[in-house]
């Protein structure tokens, strides 16, 4: 595999003028950049600049409208359900997190459920614009089906991620944010690319049973919940994944389950939708609503430090507080550039040329 | 092993007579029986009348508060932190879900944060204390350490459950209630009985190599966070842990981490406290904060619909719903009563004995 680096500003023009060419205007199109930017300094490259051509693909299927009325449509002091109108994930996720934030501001905490999305990039982006105003950030989103709840042979849950973002004082924040499947779709590409034989417990195939091919999910197969099986807690992950199901969805009035529309332009929505687009769920708890922020922070600073602390199974490894290897990532990455493999740079220019835009270089 | 059954009645009127002998006021006594009797109705007999003994000796220990002064210590318009006196968790607990869901009546949503608290019986008792009031209910707390981090040797977060509870329309409620170890260690119990091996996954040893005896929690050992390795997503449950402890404790002002209490008389709390207690965190959300309640619940009893009659790989099994089981526990035990295997009949009437209480017969 071959890798090109690019400097953080050079993809982030590049990526703003993908999607000024949609015709995003200018300050959704600075915002939809700066959450896949994120997602490379990160180092989540599966969610990053790499998705950008099939953003587009989705666009030019009409399936994601560039230029969306988003707004709320239902609200209490505290709650609101928001219509991102077909747009942007990246752009209406950050809008109802804005919105959950501000009743925190005068309320304590504000939680926002949204409808008729599309992909919002990393849960933690949105949670983390929380945990900027000394804010608990909480991000969720459904997702088209790729799981298979506990006994199920079909696929009736995304990957559902969810993410929980606490600010900490001298160290970074603590940032869980996970797919509540046994290995994201991100792993197995890796193995797909690689052909290699995934580990038990990742995937069944369409009758169910257990598989080692990482291109399984092509025949009708389906990624397993958290917990692999039932003897090790699959009914919690398919629990987890349900819950982030009903929250971004069932709360607002998005598709669900097995409506939930494919991410991918080749595979058509299903025709028989129960909502509207995808659904994701936000949510923003001021620290000081329940101690004053100092005290939370220090207390967060010992929690970290007793488990990097704690004794490991191999001296050579440290535990890890979540969150800590994306920080630092993004100080290495804004530093020394980010990597793309050339699949993707090849990719990009294609999507450059197509659109009449400059290309990588 | 021999099972001895009795009315819920009758359960019942023991439950509270050894409260009231342990000197808790009437109200609160009849709570916290009604906390315990719930949890051997639906099914969890690891959490109700079998803990009644622990509960009194921690009490002689003075190490429970029979009459606590529980109250708001901290709090905003829809935030607060509840300072539990070293009170009973199954008294503390409904107390501060009380203050959120008034909360929520007023503003759409309410948060409470507690400390210095004790074991909180089943997570589901208090989350479904909302969806009476149709709101979603949310409700968690942290526990003494039993969980090795990924990577750790150490014990440092305890089972942590998490409970997600909604309100369904013609079905029961969706109760995803679960502990954040591949497996809690009431089934670890099962198998130390029966002395039989468990499955790998569940603990390490002392050392943190994969072991599959059921005793090894006393030689050392640890559970594992659901995901059981790394491969298979340890770091995900272990960050579902943290995430627990952290919304329980550090926001509350409890004992987190290696520093939470144990909830056994045999054992002494650690000399070196960073909190109070042991915390626990709850949330409720109104609904129609977000849509009307009808359209949920309509939506939310067709994703029931939809994943009850989803494709099963062995056909004689039906996808479970969350929080089914326990629910059709709860009518049969109802109706048949509750059975109790002799061994914790044996512990209950020692108890009466001691306390000069009528035993049960």
């Amino acid at each position: 595999m071959i890798f090109l680096t690019f400097s953080e500003n050079s993809l982030r023009h590049f990526t703003e003028s993908v999607f000024s060419k949609m015709g995003c205007p200018e300050t959704d199109a600075k915002l939809a950049a700066d959450v896949l930017l994120r997602s490379d300094l990160r180092g989540i490259d599966s969610h990053g600049v790499a998705r950008l051509s099939g953003y587009v693909r989705l666009w030019e299927k009409e399936r994601i409208n560039a230029a969306p009325f988003v707004r709320v449509v239902h609200e209490t002091a505290t709650t609101a359900t928001v219509d991102g109108d077909g747009g942007l994930g990246l752009v209406v996720a950050p809008f109802a997190m804005k919105i959950a934030i501000e009743k925190a501001q005068i309320y304590g905490s504000g939680w926002v459920s949204v409808k008729n999305s599309n992909h919002f990039g990393i849960a933690g982006y949105h949670a983390l614009m929380a945990v900027d105003q000394d804010m608990i950030g909480i991000s969720m989103t459904n997702a088209s089906p790729l799981v298979a709840p506990t006994y199920a042979s079909e696929r009736l849950l995304g990957t559902n991620p969810m993410c929980y973002a606490f600010p900490a004082g001298k160290y970074p924040p603590v940032v869980v944010d996970m797919a509540t499947a046994a290995a994201a779709n991100g792993k197995l590409e890796i193995a797909q690319r690689a052909n290699q034989p995934i580990p038990d417990g990742w995937v069944q195939d369409k009758s169910g049973q257990v598989s080692l091919n990482p291109h399984e999910l092509k025949d009708g197969g389906a990624l397993l919940p958290l917990g692999s099986d039932k003897d090790h807690g699959s009914h919690k992950g398919y629990g987890l994944g349900a819950t982030v199901d009903i929250l971004s969805a069932v709360l607002s009035g998005a598709n669900y389950g097995p409506w939930v529309p494919p991410f991918v332009s080749f595979l058509e929505p299903p025709t028989d939708p129960v909502g509207a687009g995808i659904g994701h769920f936000f949510g923003a708890m001021r620290v000081d609503g329940f101690r004053p922020a100092q005290e939370f922070k220090d207390h967060l600073d010992n929690w970290i430090e007793r488990f990097k602390g704690a004794r490991t199974v191999d001296p050579e490894k440290q535990v890890i507080i979540p969150g800590e290897p994306e920080f630092a990532f993004e100080i290495e990455r804004k530093k020394n550039g980010i990597p793309l493999i050339d699949a993707v740079v090849n990719d990009l220019n294609e999507l450059a040329l197509k659109l009449g835009i400059a290309g990588l270089s």
